[in-house]
């Protein structure tokens, strides 16, 4: 079984203060044109996307260095809808090239503008013990790890582990045994957009 | 192991004929304004992307109608470089939510014009056998399934058979034993650009 965790993309997904909103518009139609084309227009971190180096660090890597092995793994689920507990993390057995999901909660706050801007970030203590762990990926249903000037980014990019943002129906991944496929579009930029499913095995 | 059977998405990605060009553009940058952000702007049928029904089909399915089970399966490769052979194809046991992939080679020559414009189509026969034995998707390493006006887009969409175009990378699955992940951008309009890997097992 596979559980979708990404967000529709949609003329109405809200986007991160500043941002330019997504644009999806028909550009050709069946009647008068025998198909029918839509031209999208997206900023790379909307929606559920991934984070790469180059999106908080000056030579950091952009996300097509990465081959595909980097995008699958398996997922480590770990609720913090009441707060990070390190000393918990630590008993998780944390390994290189996990995906660790923190399920936060904050996604059914989505349409509304404090999803962005009152939210828990994750402890410095945390984001340095992933990076210690050389997980691969850590995936959030909350629009960032930090507020600006992104201090956890930086720890977790410079870390080289990448971030997914903007996941959903993580609830559905509690007592579960499962693998991550995150997979971006293939641009070589600072991030992209991405499809994310878990794998239930 | 895991293979990226996709292409990449640049400025210089090419498109078909009368479809509007890739633009991947910075809109920040790290030393203004703390970090780097890009937007995007691709049509929806630009480089490796999945075609729903609604591309063609007047009141077909959009995408997002296709929960993500449609997207991951057994992928049956068939080496078509010197033609398709429906006996040959009947003898592969095809069988409901496979991944059939066309192997055409036809890749090679992404960045001619002839390309788009001189390749073999997928026969008739071919395509109904697919949606006789209702397969999930196929896949190919070309621009598409035929011609304007299109009648295997029709057959193959008609009959629920997602269509996956401009694939790379399939030398590397002959002789294999493999599952497709195929993963649209989670918009729901006609076809998204797509991330699609082999899982060699």
């Amino acid at each position: 079984m596979h559980i979708d965790l990404s967000v529709r993309l949609t003329n109405q997904t809200p986007v991160y203060p500043g941002d330019p909103a997504v644009r999806v518009k028909p550009v050709t139609n069946i009647e008068q044109d025998g198909f029918q084309d839509h031209l999208v227009t997206l900023a790379t971190h909307v929606g559920t996307h991934i984070d790469a180096p180059s999106h908080m660090i000056s030579g950091g890597h952009n996300l097509d260095a990465y081959p595909v092995e980097r995008f699958v793994g398996r997922g480590v689920y770990i609720d913090v809808r009441q707060g990070y507990n390190l000393a918990d993390i630590r008993k998780l057995g944390l390994k290189a090239g996990d995906i660790v999901i923190f399920h936060t909660g904050m996604i059914e706050r989505y349409e509304k503008t404090d999803y962005f801007e009152k939210f828990t970030p994750i402890p410095a203590e945390v984001a340095h013990y992933l990076v210690e762990r050389q997980v691969s990926l850590v995936g959030m249903d909350m629009c960032g790890p930090d507020y600006p000037p992104f201090p956890i980014h930086k720890i977790l990019l410079g870390g080289d582990v990448l971030i997914i943002e903007n996941l959903t129906n993580l609830d559905r991944l509690a007592g579960r045994t499962f693998t991550i496929t995150a997979l971006p579009l293939r641009l070589d930029v600072d991030a992209a957009p991405a499809r994310v499913i878990a794998t239930i095995l």
